[in-house]
């Protein structure tokens, strides 16, 4: 596990406020904050000990939130716990950034109790998650929220190092070297989501206006013929068919189907775009796995 | 199992056509569709031999479209097959009513393209079936068919006598002495639908106009995370909010969930109802199941 070690003596990177670039400060404090499903302690021990080993002068800092080690059911404590500590760390001007902290399911349920709670601090912010955090993301996105983006999550960033230094540099200082490729290119804005997640929120007051958006898609472990299922329901709103296109991210784990379903998942996302008329755009670099890239939301910035 | 055998000295009941009630037949003719995955002959083969004993002067017979047991991938054949014998026996005016042979997954592929295609004799004839058949039952219903319930189909009738009376029963007679109980008191008009299928048509040219309706839900197989998610993208519809209500059937199997998830389906149900201000009215006697009693959609009928 030697190369594990490599970036322990590489310099910490210097880090701004996204929306006052000259302004320097001495330790970038991210909140981390659980809106989903349970989250165990020790995955938040694991991203502390990442983070010494990787940031030891604590120029960078990942704090979590106590009540994302709540239990209720399912859930990272109950529905009002987890939209107040989402509020906490949102509108808290000593959190510089909101990271979170895993997914699951559960932030469909608190979403729209914590929007209109959220403050000018929370604004200026970068917010980095996908899967069941996608539901939050897209709300904040039709709030107005600048500073979006669909990438690794705490948990999962620090099993991989390139993972987590991609997010980090992301969420430190909107770094955009390390995007999703095909945005290089492309000056038209993007989104991207889970396709499950995306889905269940279609028609809800959480469904932002993506008219004139490059959408992309991911999932995992969902079986073919529901990929295909939902992609008839997305593809089908007036809503999704005002999209600029459509990228195929990663379907993995996808659920064995008896007999085999007769086509991939990207051919299904394809089919659905033809059908529909939604131009589709190519392949994704995202997934549920540790090479899924960053993808701000919005239009591209020129900064 | 010599209680199969009551039923065959039974004097088979005389049929009448649902729109000419004064004009009987000798042999009413039900013909059975596939619009959704494969479907074995075998399964055939069992309604088959359950009619010839059951029925055995063929006063209702059950035929089966030969296209039914077409195979593509996934499906009972491709969408142009299943769309074109679902036509050919809608549009027949010598088949009296349409029973869909089996649910699975696939009529959302083929009911935009089938509903332009049916004429007035596809109108006056009774549809019966649930699950997947649901989105074509959804679309029917929004272009003003006006004989269509939900209930047991043709392959899961015959595993249980007493199912499969109370199908034919609507089916040939429109009998509504064996509805579900509900709606005996209840003269609002009524649907009854899978959760999953109905929530993946929202949205979509098939949903229809259910304002001041009673839907009635169940589903099986589902994950008490997903049959959340579902409710809260259903009960966010402004669409919805127009219900009348919502009554529970039976969710089964439903998938294990690791922790518990801390309610059961109904709870569930009318945890998003009341969140969402849509009357929760009870339970329902739907389900996957062999109880799966009739719902027809609309108002009640006074005759």
């Amino acid at each position: 596990m030697r190369h594990l070690f490599c970036h322990r003596v590489r310099t910490e990177p210097q880090v701004t406020l996204e929306t006052d670039p000259g302004r320097k400060i001495n330790a970038f404090k991210i909140g981390a904050v659980c809106v989903s499903s349970r989250f165990d302690r020790s995955r938040a021990e694991a991203v502390d000990a990442w983070m010494a080993k990787h940031y030891p002068g604590r120029s960078v800092s990942v704090v979590f939130h106590p009540s994302s080690f709540d239990k209720s059911g399912h859930f990272a404590g109950d529905d009002r716990a987890r939209a107040e500590a989402f509020i906490e760390f949102a509108n808290d001007p000593l959190i510089h950034a909101v990271w979170f902290a895993r997914g699951g399911y559960g932030s469909c349920r608190v979403a729209e109790a914590i929007l209109p709670r959220l403050n000018a601090v929370a604004r200026e912010k970068r917010y980095l998650g996908y899967s069941d955090a996608g539901t939050l993301l897209a709300g904040l996105y039709k709030a107005g929220f600048r500073h979006l983006a669909h990438g690794p999550m705490a948990s999962d960033s620090v099993h991989n190092d390139a993972t987590a230094h991609r997010a980090l540099a992301w969420l430190t200082r909107g770094d955009t070297a390390l995007l999703e490729p095909s945005l290089a290119d492309d000056p038209r804005p993007a989104v991207a989501f889970n396709l499950t997640v995306l889905d269940q929120l279609l028609g809800t007051p959480l469904e932002p206006d993506l008219t004139g958006h490059v959408l992309m898609l991911e999932d995992v472990a969902e079986a073919a013929y529901r990929i295909d299922r939902m992609m008839f329901h997305l593809t089908s709103q007036p809503s999704i068919r005002r999209l600029a296109g459509i990228r195929a991210g990663r379907f993995t784990d996808v659920t064995v189907n008896e007999p085999d379903f007769g086509l991939t998942a990207e051919e299904i996302v394809r089919f659905w775009c033809e059908r529909s008329g939604i131009p589709y755009l190519g392949t994704a670099d995202i997934g549920h796995d540790r090479d899924n890239r960053v993808v701000p939301f919005g239009p591209r910035r020129q900064d």
